[in-house]
């Protein structure tokens, strides 16, 4: 049995002189609280507060960082209890699923979800045993005697994680019950808001989109079978979710592209894709024009807008046709930004009341497009690493990428983005030790003050985003 | 009132071995004359000699880099001195622009903006204080005082600063007169070089081309309304910068695309250029031929080709609409080299005497395309980073981007691009700095010995800017 | 004279910390077999194990990493012995030649070339003095000392190596004598296997392409006439490589698309192309869907599919025309894999027997496109840096930005890609050094425990290049 032990030091840099101011810093942000303002956390696991199934329900099946990855070594997404649409097929033991993951261990060596696990396993379940195939029972019945007990329940565990503010991510036509019943649950003290997910009522070219606005008019009570009733049942939602503490959208085009239409070609558009006329490049320019609507709806009520574009979903048709999406078959692509978005901010880059956060998975995009639009736009945030980026090299070269050019003022703070409940103090930790070693260099090449840098630390860790989220 | 001090090992590595090695090398570049072969600042400074104005008119205004971060931050550019076109409104009072700038200091923390104007308050004036609400006044005033002394005059500083050869940018039809008045003037031993900027003469799709076209003309003394009469115009210009002392050209096309067109096809999309009914595309290829003449020429007469392209200038038209050009609202984008340049390289690139330096602010073609090309054709030599790139992070990702596959002999040297006089000894400081870094590292992993770093060292800082841009 | 001295910590990182741990994972390396998958060394060199002929020859002519700088410098090809197509012109002295490069090895300061170089001088030949205009004879008359001598033969040297298996690269219909010859000869105990390299045969676009699927058929003795005949002779010739040792194709495409036609559709474009008849996206798609037809054949034998993407060839078209291809007027291209791959992915990316190693000279796609899919697809693997980024800070770089997403596991092991028979032995060590310098920062960072550290060094030298090309 090999036994986990984390250094206090881990993730700091090795250079002595830097160690130590890094330490320093990250003495003084360590504690803060957890502002969450991205993720895909179920409001309904707080608002029942049941013992966590199994180590294989909690860290593996949702995982789809994990799943990709043993997927990657041959194991078949069946033994990983990824349910077949439809349902058929039966559900994974449990145990053997946990020793699938045990026995690839090594395969997760250097990579982010090893660190993750492990901090998972020492700091909030004390089961501090390196994963192997020899080990694997232990550990899974270790997992199961604490998930038994009271103080490892959701919302003890969102106690002592520390979270002041958690945004989950919801479909518009939701009822929003969990969030309405937490907020009047009076022995709930916590605070877990709604972010308004449109993309699949904006986008004609995702099968059952005619359905869905349907669905929008129903949920809002206005008749969307037309393009006006259809813009203002999305007000009607995002004023709904405003009303229950929501305070930002999320959108995931395949592109950053904007258009402007005319309110009358709009309505053509709209009505064309309603029909199932409408060509590849209209249901695209439609989905395109829409985030300049979401952008105008912003304007007025003020939720902040997300943009998390550039991937290609669902890259393995087969395994989408058995299993859906989500399972770790997502790929990036190439993006720009410069270009695509020059309608919208023409339009609202410097609307007093307009904010957006730019999210990537390009790298090229920081030094090129992204820090030169955060550092001109009053209204343009440069979103944290995201994802694939998510990791502790890729946020150093983050900061060392865009920092030049829009300082550290203009990016967002670390957002978890995660579906991984366990995983959200070691994620916000992460980041806190990452920027920590990214402004020791600046001060031990006196580039940068001390006293700048305590500041700038609590800043990134606690008061941008609240602030660039407007919680 | 907290004091900057400029630690003598700013920008230095900190790991002791390396720090050591750097300072070594730095010491045997630090003091090296400055040669300055591309930049921005007026020559009229030069000959008038006259005082500075105020802080905000030498520090804020004309540099975009300054005003496109307090921007950013919600400062609208008129509190900032810039003027609106057609100048109604009245300019900002430059003691309440200053103060702009010292209240939102710490939006500039980790930007080469703050570390060079910390530079110039402690070096180049000797006012060491860190820019502040409440310090605002008392440095305002401080410089005040400097700016009246004879010491801190354009001459003085120019003499200080220790600069061998500055080459400004000028347009085409520009009579020079500066240029020719410091020459012809006897109390005046530094050398200012012209560089022929003829973008706005060669890009139909740029407002007012035919009427530039004309003036073209009128300052050759050659009737530019058919192309041949058009080239001759061009050659006759340059011949007379050559004979002010320029040494290069400059030109910066939105993409680096090269076409060859046979004459009558050039004369005749020239010809429906000038009447206004040429095609964008056409207009396009018409602007990429010309970038071909243009090195056809400097085969011819010797002039040095700079390129600097991938801008997508004015992305906010409001903004532009209102103030203008340079105000900082220039945003990069993705750009290509290899097949852009092919047709020009086919026919200049083993040309004896042509010579191309080429700069890009897509950091993905350094590795990928122009250390390949510079290490390949005799013409083709990589310019140092540029505009958002120029700073100390970007530098050092340069050096081991590009020294792999071209070495450090077919780079540029240092080229400091700026607007802003006082900037330009800390610019090219800063690149001394790292580059000594950067070989550092070479020197304490045993990748180059410590006698041939000194030799690149100087190579870098001094040589190879006066040898590549034929000084 | 100066006299060069390889460190024995050459290459691993200054930090104290950093050093002690990367040279204990070292030592666990430094010393297994080389594994060669992939290069370009000719068979009968070590089939007849003549003398090499001289330094020129061994070290210039043949290597266009050297070649391309000195032309980048303005050394004629002609004066570094590379023959003019049609053979007209005379034949470089060696000896005048080999100083061209001692002229100017200063070009070479902190490039792979001069590391390898050095080190063939030094370790190889024990000549260690440092190339200059002085010393040029010199050190050739060294050289020529140790080629006459037995030790210093192909044969001799491929032991001292330490190589366990070697794969060179070899055209479909070549015989394959010299590796026949080598593995029926009982004096020779070494491994050397041949690779399938079909470009030649599978672009209509390339010059000559209808002649040599005639020759193909003549090689396999099956009329290729029609396309059906054309298939099974590649895979006949394909089942001749296997039944000499081969376990892996290559191919260099100008991209990565990847189409799936139906039979029918491809005899008819097949057709059409033999014909000369087809277009250029004809050729094209064709093309494309061959590679799908490679990865087809993969499944049924085997052979495991190496992509090299995304160069322009014969950037300078008179170069090209005076002497051919291969002298280093190669440059990358802005290359794309998640869009292009998909269709070949989806129809093989999860098929058991199949496997494919993506290589790229377009570093952007590492994060972004490469580690995705390597950390999806059991299929893929992440092929190592390649050509102009097989270099140290770009193997760190390498490692940084796929590590996260792929791990190690799914990466292939080094790969040397070389030409140059006496650079062997330097690459791998390179290899060998920056990966344990790569993992010496997971390490100190606490990022990974060091026995593991250990296991993924060596996994890396030895164990993954066995595995992943099925030795």
């Amino acid at each position: 049995m090999t036994r986990i032990d984390l250094h206090p030091d881990r993730l700091l840099p090795a250079e002595p002189a830097r160690r130590e101011v890094a330490r320093r810093l990250y003495e003084t942000v360590r504690g803060l609280p957890i502002v969450s303002p991205h993720g895909h956390v179920d409001p309904v696991l707080l608002q029942q507060d049941r013992p966590f199934d199994n180590p294989a329900a909690l860290f593996i099946t949702p995982d789809h960082y994990v799943t990709r990855m043993l997927h990657a070594h041959g194991v078949p997404l069946t033994e990983l209890g990824i349910p077949r649409r439809g349902g058929e097929g039966g559900v994974a033991d449990p145990r053997q699923t946990w020793r699938r993951l045990c026995e690839r261990w090594d395969a997760f060596r250097g990579t982010p979800s090893r660190y993750w696990l492990e901090a998972a396993l020492v700091q909030v379940f004390d089961v501090p045993i390196r994963p192997s195939a020899a080990d694997a029972d232990l550990i899974y019945d270790r997992l199961m005697e604490r998930f038994a007990l009271p103080e490892y329940r959701p919302r003890a565990l969102f106690d002592r994680f520390g979270v002041e503010v958690l945004a989950t991510t919801d479909a518009p036509c939701g009822d929003l019950s969990a969030h309405r019943s937490l907020r009047d649950d009076p022995s709930w003290k916590g605070r877990v808001v709604p972010t308004f997910r449109p993309d699949a009522y904006l986008d004609p070219s995702l099968p059952g989109w005619a359905g869905r606005v349907e669905q929008l008019g129903s949920a809002a009570g206005i008749d969307t079978a037309a393009y006006r009733g259809y813009i203002q049942a999305l007000e009607a939602r995002r004023a709904f979710f405003i009303s229950h503490g929501a305070t930002a959208t999320d959108q995931g085009p395949p592109d950053a592209g904007s258009v402007i239409l005319a309110p009358t070609e709009a309505a053509q558009l709209f009505a064309r894709a309603l029909r199932g006329t409408a060509s590849p490049e209209e249901r695209r320019t439609f989905r395109q024009h829409m985030l300049c609507e979401m952008a105008r709806m912003s304007c007025d009520d003020g939720l902040v807008m997300q943009l998390h574009p550039g991937v290609f979903r669902n890259h393995h048709p087969p395994t989408w046709r058995d299993f859906g999406t989500d399972i770790g078959a997502d790929i990036p692509v190439a993006i720009e930004f410069t270009r695509a978005l020059q309608p919208l901010l023409d339009l609202y880059g410097t609307h007093p009341n307009f904010r957006i956060v730019l999210f990537t998975l390009d790298e090229t995009t920081w030094s090129r497009e992204l820090a030169p639009l955060a550092g001109y736009y009053p209204s343009v945030y440069l979103g944290a690493p995201w994802w694939f980026l998510d990791t502790p090299d890729a946020m150093l070269r983050f900061r060392a990428a865009v920092t030049d050019t829009a300082g550290f003022a203009k990016t967002s703070g670390f957002v978890d983005d995660t579906r991984a409940f366990c995983s959200i103090p070691v994620r916000h930790d992460t980041a806190r030790r990452i920027d920590c070693a990214h402004l020791s260099r600046l001060v031990v090449e006196h580039r940068l003050d001390e006293d700048e840098a305590v500041e700038t630390a609590i800043d990134l860790a606690h008061r941008l985003p609240r602030e660039v989220f407007r919680f």
